[in-house]
């Protein structure tokens, strides 16, 4: 299945109790399309970026059989670049520097031939750009959203707007708390769920993830990791992980989107264990599955 | 089969955001024994309390079928008090008064009659106490130990000796931190496990259960409640309803602990909902045998 990502594209400079990497590939939209390129062979890429991009980028996500026509490389600008720090828990990250660059004037202008793509996976940029987005679809069948608190405090209207529209919307606990202004993570999912989605994941970072949706709840757990190398890039490779196996299931409902979870869970498990995006650059099909294995027996009661 | 559990007995004076209940029946021996006795026909209990313990706890006990001959009613002595008050998320408790009254001179002397009694669970008191059981026990085949972080501060020692000698250790997942100086859940557990149990339970609250042994790890999930009333009592009816089932399934070992911790889940999921003991009072099967099967599908995937 076609499978259109759009989000942000960048060059992440982080620094971690353990490491540090400066300017390495990153962005909602990188992370998104390499995980869900696993479970598709047709994801197409939508963002921009500056003239400093690099082949080697380009290479990588062409290995990945990922579409990047619908990336704009823009002369004479720079690509967005980020830096942060993450202290002693990984929990808690200080931004250092945020350069918007060639991001400042980002528009995303899907091109013509990928209008009429059914799937639609919304990473983490700002919610407007997210509703421009929806507005050039024109049959889309399902559509997941990621966000960020950033969003939820400045530009929550639009916010709001995004998650009315699409069909499963991806956060983390502190921002379904933060969104519903409710401090049980549970009466959160219904305030957040009232608000349009059909499904809402939240995610737990080490503690796993809920998915809700058609009166249920199903409780994923976390791979029990004992180094986290760079917890960066690990939500967007749930969403991407996520969203790659659920639009190639049989069907979309609560019971593929429960594997899906767990799909997601296993990229994210593999982000976190390497700098950028080298953790889920050359994975085969069988060490995600055996993954998949070893994450469903975690929790399995026969 | 016959499980002895030894603890404390309390009157615990509790403050939560949403209430307040004064005097009410407590102790980790009272909560692991009513929980467990859903179980086990034949739970003994051994504690001390005064003279002001009052017949209708005693009725209470005697309800479930739970032997106090073992529980001692000290003339002239007053039952052990604690007040405690807890903050808005409930995940922390601040001592207003512990009143130690009967319980600073407490002497675990087993009466004979119970010292051959295979199972035993030690619930959360003084290390020291806990050893002087388990030198009493004459024909142990399971233990299970419960602890808090207090006595990982100030009695260390001890409890190393008793964490060598049991082969079960429930804690939390910062007691676990903070017994194997360790920030990584998953490396803490392992250096835990390093330190002589089997097994090893970390109770992780609203987040679930970690269960370690025979080389594997289950993961169990928490019920996902929308109202916790008090958490006070909740890790000792994990444990007695754990204890209570295990013992009694067909034989011990990781395939029927995971069992027996989605029980341990079950009874302490119906303990936060109420004050005091009320939460676990007056349980069907069907009720308890309900919640188990609603915690197997929270985390199953076919």
């Amino acid at each position: 299945m076609s499978l259109l990502v759009v989000g942000s594209v960048a060059f992440d400079s982080v620094e971690t109790p353990v490491d540090k990497i400066d300017k390495a590939l990153g962005g909602s939209a990188t992370f998104c399309s390499v995980a869900s390129s696993y479970f598709s062979d047709d994801v197409k890429m939508s963002g921009g970026v500056g003239e400093d991009f690099g082949e080697q980028n380009i290479e990588m996500l062409k290995n990945h059989k990922i579409d990047i026509s619908g990336l704009d490389i823009v002369e004479g600008e720079k690509t967005f670049s980020y830096g942060c720090v993450y202290r002693d828990d990984m929990n808690v990250r200080d931004t250092l520097f945020t350069d918007l660059n060639v991001f400042e004037k980002f528009d995303p202008i899907i091109p013509e031939d990928m209008r009429g793509i059914p799937y639609v996976l919304l990473g983490n940029i700002m919610p407007s750009l997210q509703l421009k987005v929806l507005d050039q679809m024109t049959n889309l069948k399902f559509s997941v959203c990621d966000t960020m608190n950033l969003w939820i405090n400045i530009t929550r209207e639009d916010l709001l707007k995004v998650i009315k529209r699409v069909n499963l919307l991806v956060i983390n606990d502190s921002e379904a708390k933060m969104l519903a202004d409710e401090g049980n993570l549970i009466k959160a999912a219904k305030k957040v769920m009232a608000m349009g989605p059909e499904y809402l994941i939240i995610k737990k970072g080490e503690h796993g993830a809920f998915l809700f949706g058609e009166g249920q709840i199903f409780s994923a757990p976390a791979f029990p990791l004992e180094t986290v190398f760079d917890p960066t890039g690990a939500g967007d490779s749930f969403a991407g992980g996520f969203t790659g196996h659920l639009i190639n299931a049989s069907e979309i409902n609560f019971e593929t989107m429960k594997k899906a979870v767990i799909y997601g869970s296993t990229l994210a498990s593999f982000c976190v264990e390497k700098f950028s995006t080298k953790g889920i650059e050359n994975l085969s099909k069988e060490t995600i599955e055996g993954r998949f294995k070893e994450f469903i027996n975690l929790s399995r009661v026969d």
